[in-house]
């Protein structure tokens, strides 16, 4: 079998986002509490999601908003609480269980490993350190947004055309879909905050986890 | 004994700031160098000593600046295991050794506790939460620049005069000075960065750590 590029999406892909973003929220809320937000549990996470939903993932100050909106008035204390419990969950963060195995075999035949992410830079290495990931991937590859584009800008960086690729990510209009129209072999991975959208045709393929992804990528 | 008002300072006060920040950058430097900093351990720490000499101490990309200048190139994989290691060494931030004991007999004593101290008020709420130390005070005043007004503020705030108030801080400059010119007792703990600096008639005591604190005042 020859040799394949093979690229990664990170969130929900290799590293369980969704799930993790809800306990670190949870850890903070009873940290908030703790130091005096005037506020039950179940109420704040409530109130919580609804300041994400209004600002955006990216937005910095979602807990100074909510101690504001409940306590009546800003109060650092019980906002710093909430930051130091949010970031130690960061401490906490692991890759879904199958990874490392698999990447270590992909590895071993030979294939080369990329990210290609859409995000922030610098908050995208984050997470591939604290994962223990970093050192699996030949070259990190991260967009302000995925599209067909950028898929097409990364093989002609690498120097390779679209048949030699294999993109695998969680998200039809991020991942499968454009890598498709730029030549690339698509893999959905059905978990996460997206894993019931539906997109029937924007993906060759479409799996739960990654475990069988070595045999697949052999059979191409 | 009548009740005192006790105000004292974090850094190099209650907690090893000057050690911590060295430790903090040690752990940084060496996330650094195993991702590809081309540099050796002292060359990166001097180096790094000169970035922050020249930016300042809240200048924040200390290490962006370190990464570009050693490796001639930008890399945010070096800055971001950087960054991870810099705030891992935050959760072993721990108070000096005798503060937490000192704190109980004073509260215990019925003496009313509070933080003055200068700097960006998250930051601080930040060490002290993290020290586990935030719970002993009755509050904490953070200003921009501490001076005779900030202390004569705060006894104004809290309906008190400074015959019955002790401030306690390592800086002749920021702590013990301007709180003696607005009429406070000030001692001053000769530890940390700023422990040799001459200051002959600028504090009413001078001592080595905070053990013997409970009996000084209750001598006052």
């Amino acid at each position: 079998m020859p040799q394949k590029y093979i690229f990664f999406d990170i969130d929900n892909t290799l590293f369980p986002t969704s799930q993790f973003l809800v306990r670190a929220d949870e850890n903070a809320i009873n940290a908030m509490i703790s130091r005096g937000l005037a506020c039950c549990f179940d109420d704040a996470m409530e109130r919580l999601r609804k300041i994400q939903e209004k600002k955006g993932s990216n937005y910095s100050k979602h807990f100074d908003l909510l101690v504001k909106e409940t306590n009546g008035r800003r109060d650092l204390k019980i906002v710093a609480a909430g930051i130091i419990a949010y970031h130690n969950t960061k401490n906490a963060m692991a890759p879904y269980p199958e990874v490392l195995g698999v990447l270590m075999r992909l590895h071993d035949k030979g294939h080369k490993l990329y990210i290609a992410t859409e995000g922030i830079e610098i908050k995208q290495w984050d997470k591939l350190i604290r994962l223990g990931l970093d050192m699996y991937f030949d070259k990190v590859y991260v967009a302000k947004q995925k599209n067909r584009a950028f898929y097409e800008h990364i093989m002609k960086r690498e120097k390779v055309v679209g048949k030699e690729c294999v993109m695998i990510g969680d998200r039809p209009d991020k991942d499968t879909w454009p890598a498709m129209l730029a030549g690339m072999y698509t893999i959905r991975v059905k978990r996460g905050k997206y894993e019931k959208e539906s997109a029937r045709g924007k993906a060759h393929k479409e799996i739960y986890d990654l475990r069988n992804l070595p045999e697949i990528i052999e059979k191409l």
